[in-house]
């Protein structure tokens, strides 16, 4: 029977729970694709330590070098996981210079280096799988590239970061703050401590470069991807979302325009109905609309070593089935063989229309209320509800809204305006609607 | 460029859809496959209705005769899309013969001879694909046979029938009875008149088997899968489920039990939190747990001209991809290049041990719970809740009980005594809970 030789870098926790399925289910996948899949060579710079899993990898197999791998000619597919820019890319081009096909589960390098990996690919005609980078176990790629290939995609809605869902969760089910619900979240393991990435957006955006260039067969400048964090959603939001029918998530999205698309990453209110608000706790959900399919959900585990470690097995059996084929040609990475000519401009986030959800913090004077909804509609942007709270104590009062839809710049000038009203006493927070186009 | 000639034959809903597909995205389908795709050939015994899409086939391409393109040498791929059992499989198996690949939406066919035609694709060295047999628009084939192929299988339990659905969703929030559900659902086009398929539970069941034969590698015999409708679900029980916390859904199951599998269709109850719960109308879902990515969800419209073509036309594009790297061998049917030599055996329906609702109707004297409490005993079934109204009028009143995990052979013949009291008035209703396991 064939043998595929894999060679794993990086035997943290998604190599661990590679090598793990790998040899869990080592019978199941031969069957499966009529080859052998052998872990030949596994390159990590600790090679003592034991990663929790119950099976182990021989001794002999483990080296310190990954060029050892990299190098060995035996070896048809290399896994990238050591993450980090750098010197993942060097070993994944050097590895294709090899003619070595290769996995990966680097959503960073892929995000802002995905251009000059993918035409490598192409140039020394292997092929370059990364289903693990997006949605963990959930195969969003492979839905993307295979499933949904007779459609011109029109809107991609994801969850993408289980840390910024969890926090975002607990903050909903139990009212916690911002700061206790991310130190629940680093004590029970969801969270990386501090989790700047995750709840800055960053993270999400990797993923939603990615889908992009799949969706729309051409990578695209990351830079260009409008991010923002949870940081600033307060409890107080939550609960006003709540009365206005929705929730509140921190959303990675992305729409066809025709000749530009919007791709930004935010905290986001959506319909307490649609089916993304009911994904809880570390769990990711991708949400896609195509011309002729219509709506489409994808739902699973984000992240963890088994669900990542499924995905990166699903490229390698993928990639080993054309193998084994005799393809003379490989799926090309973004699963468009011709590439778009002309790249994906990205609209500005300022000529984003959308509807907004604006809490004002006022001193609660008469009057008020009236100064802001004329600033507002010196801006042509027109309210649909408002809930003004009987207040409590003598501080400032919140005062809440939503708008019909609204040009971004239209609404930040509108804000910048009201901010430096004498009778508003905060800054005022603004959270993006996520609702007509859903 | 490489040209790859499609033949269609049946030019109903799904022939059109997929025409549509391939007709307003052809450009698009030809950068992602690096071919084109051309329609050569229509076959349908009416060539002159429109079919209400805004592209129409050429005329010169339509023919009343499927031989005209199964014998068509210069023709690659052929796509079923008659329905119906034995033309369409001799239309299968002779394009086979003449070595073509074949995309088929036929799902009665592969349920029922599923077992011939594959191994008639793997004698003939071709591709056979069914993405649309399935779920319509939502890519769970490929999911199982691609995404998650590193994974043993454990459960699936899907909602396959869109009009089931679409009853169930219209008797849930609206309290229709059964019949006024049916009714409005052929009205608006949801439901064939009658619906029978649909409603007995045969469709989803259909659908089973083919998700069946995919997760775990070999066809199943049809007959074996137990299958149950919705007909004898009331406003009645879905109210008292929801008093329970639960929704009533038409399930399709199965799940690995190691030695057997369990393979059924009824309805049931699910937590109103779970996930699939939350899927109405006319939506499909497929929940899938494998044993390392773990729960996944994937959602979308189950039904339809343009998402089954969507799902017609992802199946034509992945032959397409393939024959154009030059394959020597094509994916096999089910994704296993080396087939489970055993067969599946199915569990019989009288060894399911799952919870049970039972609604009781008896007359309101008193003895009533003790007497139906005390046979349940007797076979070893205990109770975990019970709901009992006061009446209103003089009639029987209902009991309602949800039970501790219980052998259906137990619960039946425990119904059936009780069912021969004097005291009860009616048949006693059981509805499956699916609880524990999700």
């Amino acid at each position: 029977m064939l043998k595929i030789n894999v060679g794993i870098i990086g035997f943290g926790t998604v190599g661990a729970g590679t090598f793990e399925v790998l040899t869990t289910n080592r019978k199941l996948i031969r069957d499966r694709i009529g080859a052998e899949v052998v872990v030949k060579r596994i390159a990590d710079l600790d090679i003592e330590s034991d990663r929790g899993i119950p099976v182990r990898p021989a001794r002999e197999i483990l080296t310190m070098d990954a060029m050892d791998l990299i190098d060995d000619p035996e070896i048809d597919l290399v896994v990238e996981l050591v993450g980090g820019l750098d010197r993942a890319r060097e070993f994944i081009l050097r590895a294709m210079e090899k003619g070595k096909h290769v996995v990966t589960a680097n959503k960073a390098l892929l995000a802002e280096h995905g251009a000059l990996l993918y035409r490598s690919a192409r140039e020394h005609g292997v092929g370059l799988a990364f289903e693990a980078s997006v949605g963990g176990g959930i195969p969003i790629i492979g839905a993307l590239k295979n499933g949904l290939s007779g459609n011109r995609i029109q809107t991609c809605v994801g969850i993408l970061n289980g840390t910024s869902n969890y926090i975002l969760t607990k903050m909903t089910q139990e009212g916690l703050p911002f700061d206790r619900a991310v130190d629940q979240a680093v004590h029970l393991g969801f969270a990386e401590d501090p989790p700047t990435l995750d709840v800055d957006g960053t993270d999400a955006a990797h993923k939603l470069a990615i889908i992009i260039s799949i969706a729309f067969g051409s990578p695209v400048s990351f830079n260009r991807i409008y991010r923002e964090g949870i940081v600033a959603v307060t409890p107080d939001d939550i609960r006003y979302a709540d009365e206005f029918g929705y929730r509140v998530k921190l959303l990675a999205i992305a729409k066809d325009l025709g000749d530009k698309i919007e791709a930004r990453v935010h905290s986001a209110m959506i319909s307490r109905d649609h089916i993304l608000a009911n994904v809880n706790e570390a769990f990711n959900a991708i949400y896609i609309e195509g011309d002729f399919v219509g709506p489409n959900l994808y739902y699973g585990l984000g992240a963890g070593r088994r669900p990542t470690g499924s995905a990166v097995v699903s490229d390698i059996i993928g990639l080993a089935r054309e193998i084994k084929a005799g393809a003379r040609e490989l799926t090309p990475p973004l699963g468009h063989a011709l590439p778009r000519e002309e790249g994906i401009e990205i609209q500005a986030i300022e000529d984003l229309i959308t509807p907004y959800y604006f809490r004002f913090s006022a001193v609660d004077t008469p009057g008020v209320l009236s100064r802001i909804a004329g600033i507002l509609s010196e801006h042509r942007i027109s309210i649909s509800s408002v809930i003004q709270k009987g207040r409590k104590s003598e501080g400032p009062v919140s005062i809440v809204m939503l708008t019909h839809e609204a040009r971004e710049s239209a609404a930040q000038k509108a804000i910048s305006a009201i901010d430096k009203l004498d009778v508003v006493t905060d800054k005022t927070v603004v959270i993006r609607v996520e609702g007509n186009s859903l």
